[in-house]
């Protein structure tokens, strides 16, 4: 299998990128092509021991910056490395391409050279998230800040091929974020999902909580991008909080330092379950080839898991059971 | 002081609630008016030794449900225990209310009793809300779940004067939740929200981002109450699961046993940094009088200290603190 990687994506890109692509390479036969300035990622690949290595540089002279408009940087660069890598794809010389980039930017290139599948309203982003019994599938996580019930629906129905194939769970448990379990608690947009998700014949659980996301209620959990994003970013954070705090009541304490062995196997423990880069990165559903966005702090080993969901995605034809499923549940 | 205490509302009821009161009189000379069905109080309170205890039982025959609807039960049990409470503070015989029911009707019943105060949209809901270095205040948690920008603008305003009593900050950096830091990064609500606050003469430090609300970057943190509410039971969700996981590791591995001491110092700490019965209730802002709601789940312990909450809010004036800021900063 062949995946393009913007190696231009990402807080830490190129060196993690590179690193990333090598990984790939060095744990299987699968080809990596790093796309971006050929000069920069020349010298950073030659950092490694090339035998071996299925990594091709394929150029791309600009780049897409965190904080650029999605929608210009789509029409202005046209030959950044972010489009270079859907050109690849949409002219089946990848079979997907993965980035660590704004995220915006990856769904707008995405949809510009890919396109919808046809019926999809919106593309949404489905992520990996840790609960306690252990993890669920969450979208949309940020492609759409304002949406229509009708998309909530096809998240649900994306997300359900997504988790079928990532959690080998053969009838997933969906619900809706909510602040009652009740059908009529909510804001207009979740009143208005819980309808047409109740109706669609999906084995749709009803609305959720805050704190049922966490204690593993549902298999696929959904929300509008704005909602999904808050939350993740919030875990994050709150995942951290709680280390730090453990972490200084130790220092304070001098009795506590006996505990630290214990304590710091614990923590790694936590931290090995809330860690994105063992997740790898979120796809991109609803264009007709896989894209898979990564976390921007991404580290090589993060980047690398991404690669290969996106390998697991393309191997698993998740594409045409995502065609088959908007086909099946119409609104 | 006198206080009206909803006896009937919350999971815990009147059980918790008459703990609640029995706490508060024991530790102050104020007087709490045990407002419920009164055959049923008089049986709570004899187990109590009531010699010193300034507690009334005021009745009230009838009793609204957390399933219920707040429109219409504000409308038929004009003799509910929460109408009650709203009708000794709006005629002058108590200071201030408290209940740990339905939070919809609460508001709803708060409203019609006590009225808004002029110039104000809607009331909302401000908690406080642990964070790395101490606390934030939080609005909305749940009183609107569908909001116009002049509402956002307005929770700021009455938050940072909550936060100056409560955090005895001077001057509360106010932030509202987004996606991205930059003022375009949002969804319509919190872009156009942005705006008005930037533009209002408040202490506006802009848009954060879900992991920088535990991080404590702001002082007062504002969202619609859908989000807020979301993250407010995620949290809660969250800081239990920590715990089990915590709890669940010890068990499996019989060598953390040495560490349960240890441990078990660290999550009591954290427990008691995380615990809403700590923070007692949360005000609804906006209304003419002092209204607290606190948690269903509260027991006898959080009562007492959302009873105290309500006194402190009296005895700082915060009501007529909310009009001028609210003639102060127009929209």
């Amino acid at each position: 299998m062949i995946i393009a990687l913007d190696a231009m994506g990402g807080d830490f890109a190129p060196s993690s990128t590179v690193e990333g692509a090598v990984l790939v390479s060095k744990s299987s036969k699968h080809k990596i092509l790093l796309v971006g300035q050929e000069k920069i990622l020349y010298k950073e690949l030659s950092k490694y021991d090339l035998s071996d290595l299925n990594i091709d540089i394929i150029n791309a002279n600009e780049v897409i910056t965190m904080g650029e408009h999605p929608a210009q940087a789509v029409r202005k660069k046209t030959d950044s490395s972010l489009a270079v890598c859907a050109k690849l794809v949409r002219d089946g010389k990848a079979n997907a391409f993965v980035s660590m980039g704004n995220s915006g930017a990856i769904m707008a290139v995405a949809i510009f050279y890919l396109k919808r599948i046809p019926g999809i309203l919106r593309p949404s982003i489905s992520t990996i998230f840790p609960t306690v019994n252990g993890n669920c599938v969450m979208a949309d996580i940020g492609a759409n800040v304002d949406c229509k019930p009708e998309y909530l629906f096809q998240f649900a129905i994306m997300s359900n091929v997504f988790c079928k194939k990532v959690m080998k769970i053969k009838y997933p448990k969906i619900a809706l974020i909510s602040i009652g379990e009740e059908p009529t608690k909510g804001n207009n947009l979740s009143i208005k999902a819980f309808k047409l998700l109740n109706k669609s014949g999906i084995n749709f659980i009803g609305n959720i909580e805050g704190k049922d996301v966490i204690n593993g209620k549902a298999d696929v959990v959904i929300c509008d991008g704005f909602v999904g994003n808050v939350l993740l970013k919030f875990s994050e954070g709150i995942a951290e909080t709680f280390i730090k705090l453990i972490k200084e009541k130790i220092i304070k304490q001098p009795l506590f330092w006996l505990a630290i062995p214990f304590l710091w196997f614990a923590i790694r423990t936590i931290k090995k379950k809330i860690d994105y880069s063992e997740f790898g990165g979120a796809p991109l559903l609803g264009v007709n080839e896989v894209c898979i966005i990564g976390h921007g702090r991404s580290n090589g080993k993060a980047i690398k898991n991404a690669i290969f969901t996106g390998i697991n995605m393309v191997q698993q034809n998740m594409i045409i059971d995502i065609k088959k499923a908007i086909d099946k549940y119409k609104i």
